[in-house]
């Protein structure tokens, strides 16, 4: 780290975000342009994101698998909206082992493709569905403009692919695993988000119904967290994935798609990160504690590293992920800078005087300065530590949330829209029609970002056309 | 599964291997020549191969990242063996987004380079180092004659890189994870493996030594199972990774990498599996245990699927990892064959008797038929299971070892070893002179698999040459 400061979100909320994730040593920038390096302490929290949603996967039933990266360029061109949504992106080799390739290769921008190609081979009848797959892979999109985490030409992310009997089925598969991402969001990463199901101009290229999790990042901008898609029978058909039903008819199956990628670590640094740095939510932290000691001589040194090693041994057996900071060559206040930085939820701190008394200091990386130190009883520490923890990740979760309905305007007009967007969501009756949604895109450059499941139910008029309208969307500027 | 039956391994090993490959649904060939697909039993395989690796990465202070899978051409060309190792493998992508690149870009063969232009970066005082950074993903190289597991254009494992400020301290890091991998293979795959130093005509393009793990297959033929490499300073001198010392003069890292992959997946095959199919070794199997119901009728079944629920529950309590074959479809007979072939360890028979009696029948796998049969109380029966589940890993190591050592002939002339080579390895003194090697290539199709690091001592006259010798060596046919 060095010692300049970040700018403050509200100077400059972009270079803000750009220069947290390089020195907080997320991630780095690839000589190859758009691409990114994941860097250990940014990973270590991919872990953690992985394996809280593989284990919501796996006890839904789905497994794991793993698809070739390469997948023949005419596979892409079968399935007509895919094609178009992908052409354009895609990243061509044309040479293999010295030679030219008759058939060129492309790297997959998403499976759905492959997938379906293999399905295809191995389903036969209604007894081998539903097939319920998995993989966590990364994949390559040719994106002009890039940002480290949001966009960026290869990313990291998982992708499901199920195929099943009925449409009934696929969708409630769709539905169950975007219930699965907003949980997730909720529990694991304290992001309040709203599912939703997005317009047929926003929807995935190849797609029936696109669902979605928006968020509000601290700069009242929505991001897209996360999609689950009925595909309908659009890949069955292109892919001829068929089965004999228990009549012994064939039939084209209905399948589904959803992913959740790197992209969302964006959505924790922009939800929950302030002018100091990264907040990370202690459920997903790679570090959730972080021991501090301080000493100014041999002597102190000795007293306060034995009871730093006995409360680190403590925090593990409880299972609590802890780092200790003991480089010699930085002082106890540059060491508490750093890890604020980074956004370990929770700091010790452990003097002599502390020894002595049998106490520590805690820290709450959510509450800045004096508010956030107490001075505690280093008896049932790890009791205590897991307790504030609990705290930390509640009031991070309730922040985010407060936040977000503050920013956000139930408008009644186009004029009270065009307000809202400027400093947040809108939220507003809409007609429906394609065209009222690319005006005020063009009028007010927000998107539709999804038209909310929870609805209040009643109709009013859309908000451009003035038409009678059903559903309420949420209207804003989005990354 | 099909009912035809596998080709024996004495009549067609090779013919045998294929067709189980596919039939235990580990993997199937994808559409892409020489690249296939990992199935959801294959890959459930490879997850708790790569839980056991890196558990032992992480407790010796290794983290995981990731890096780009695109990297510069002019990258690979920077390292002088590494471009003509890797040249003729590589998969080049020359149209991204739809334009011609000034520069061509190539899917990594392996990410010395790329990690070595990133640690450059990184690295700049003796206080950086060491950096050990492993990562889990894929890579592609061109192959022209492949095989499902152990030879793919596309391949999954993982590849450690690391930095040290001495030479002393990379060669211990080389010889670690040498240990830690035949550890894992030993413990948890059941393979005993001979760790030893590969001759420089098999090393690494671009290692300074080259460390394996060489293992004797059904066929008695060996396999490379993993690799780790002491890169010395010639990735550290092509990518310009130095860093100042505490003397403050800039001195050059010196580096590391090794790794292991999805062929291993082929070495548990080959090693364990019999004419009936796969054996899987229990700390690695994806299943430990399957239970298969017996019932006539509704009744005998509602009984017996009572006890079935009971008994799975507490195997699961006590982290056994169990399918219950609940098909109705297939016989217990066809049950039986099926996960026969799917190398599941153990199987759990029960039946109305055994429900009125309190027992159930257990069948191992590594003992086909009545000799592996026994009848057990359901008393404490997940603690029987446990037993016997490390009975039957140790028993499967034992045999390995065994078979290895029988058919490892202690050769004294040329002859003998020629005779060897024919059925199995041979353990010869040799000179260490490439020319004395590519003879024995060239006249037996045996290559030197490795200079076995537990060395008799003393010297000897060389196999081929008649010269004195001091190491003996692993001659033998490979995969």
């Amino acid at each position: 780290m060095s010692d300049l400061k970040l700018p403050t979100r509200a100077e400059d909320f972009n270079e803000w975000y750009n220069q947290l994730v390089l020195r907080a040593e997320l991630a780095d920038y690839a000589p190859v342009r758009g691409c990114m390096i994941v860097r250990p302490y940014g990973w270590t929290l991919w872990e953690n994101i992985q394996q809280a949603l593989d284990r919501r996967f796996k006890a839904t039933g789905h497994v794991n698998a793993a698809f070739p990266l390469l997948i023949p360029k005419s596979f892409i061109e079968k399935e007509k909206h895919h094609v178009e949504g992908f052409s354009p992106e895609l990243a061509v080799v044309t040479i293999g082992g010295g030679e030219e390739l008759q058939d060129p290769l492309v790297i997959r921008p998403t499976s759905e493709t492959i997938i379906g190609h293999m399905y295809a081979k191995w389903i036969q009848s209604y007894r081998d569905l539903p097939v319920l797959i998995n993989q966590w892979n990364s994949v390559v999109r040719w994106e002009l403009r890039t940002k480290l985490f949001l966009r960026t030409l290869e990313f990291f992310w998982q992708e499901g692919h199920t195929a099943h009997a009925t449409y009934e089925e696929a969708e409630a598969e769709t539905r169950q695993m975007l219930d699965i991402y907003n949980d997730f969001a909720a529990t694991d990463a304290a992001i309040p988000a709203i599912p939703g199901r997005k317009s047929d101009s926003e929807k995935f290229a190849g797609a029936d119904v696109t669902y979605s999790l928006e968020a509000m990042m601290g700069d009242r901008k929505a991001l897209q967290s996360c999609t689950s898609h009925n595909l309908g029978q659009n890949f069955a058909k292109a892919f001829e994935m068929r089965y004999l039903d228990q009549q012994g008819t064939l039939q084209h199956c209905w399948t589904t798609s959803w992913g959740l990628s790197t992209r969302f670590i964006g959505a924790i640094i922009m939800v929950h990160g302030d002018d100091q740095g990264l907040i990370l939510p202690p459920r997903l932290a790679p570090f959730q504690v972080v021991i501090v000691p301080i000493y100014k001589n041999d002597e102190e040194r000795a007293a306060v590293m034995g009871a730093v090693g006995k409360i680190r041994a403590e925090l593990i057996v409880a299972g609590i992920r802890v780092k200790t900071d003991e480089r010699e060559s930085f002082s106890p206040g540059y060491k508490f800078n750093d890890w604020e930085m980074r956004g370990v939820p929770l700091r010790i701190e452990i003097g002599p005087k502390d020894v002595a008394k049998g106490t520590v200091v805690l820290a709450r990386r959510d509450r800045p300065g004096k508010e956030g130190k107490s001075f505690v009883s280093r008896d049932n520490l790890a009791a205590t530590v897991e307790k504030m923890l609990g705290e930390i990740q509640k009031s991070l979760y309730d922040r985010a949330l407060a936040f977000r309905k503050s920013n956000t305007v139930e408008t009644n007009d186009y004029k009270e829209l065009k307000a809202a967007v400027e400093k947040g969501f809108a939220y507003s009756y809409w007609c429906g029609r394609a065209t009222c949604e690319e005006k005020i895109k063009e009028e007010t450059k927000a998107t539709m970002r999804c038209i909310p499941l929870d609805q209040p139910g009643g109709q009013g008029r859309c908000v451009y056309c003035r038409q009678p309208a059903k559903e309420k969307a949420i209207f804003a500027r989005a990354y």
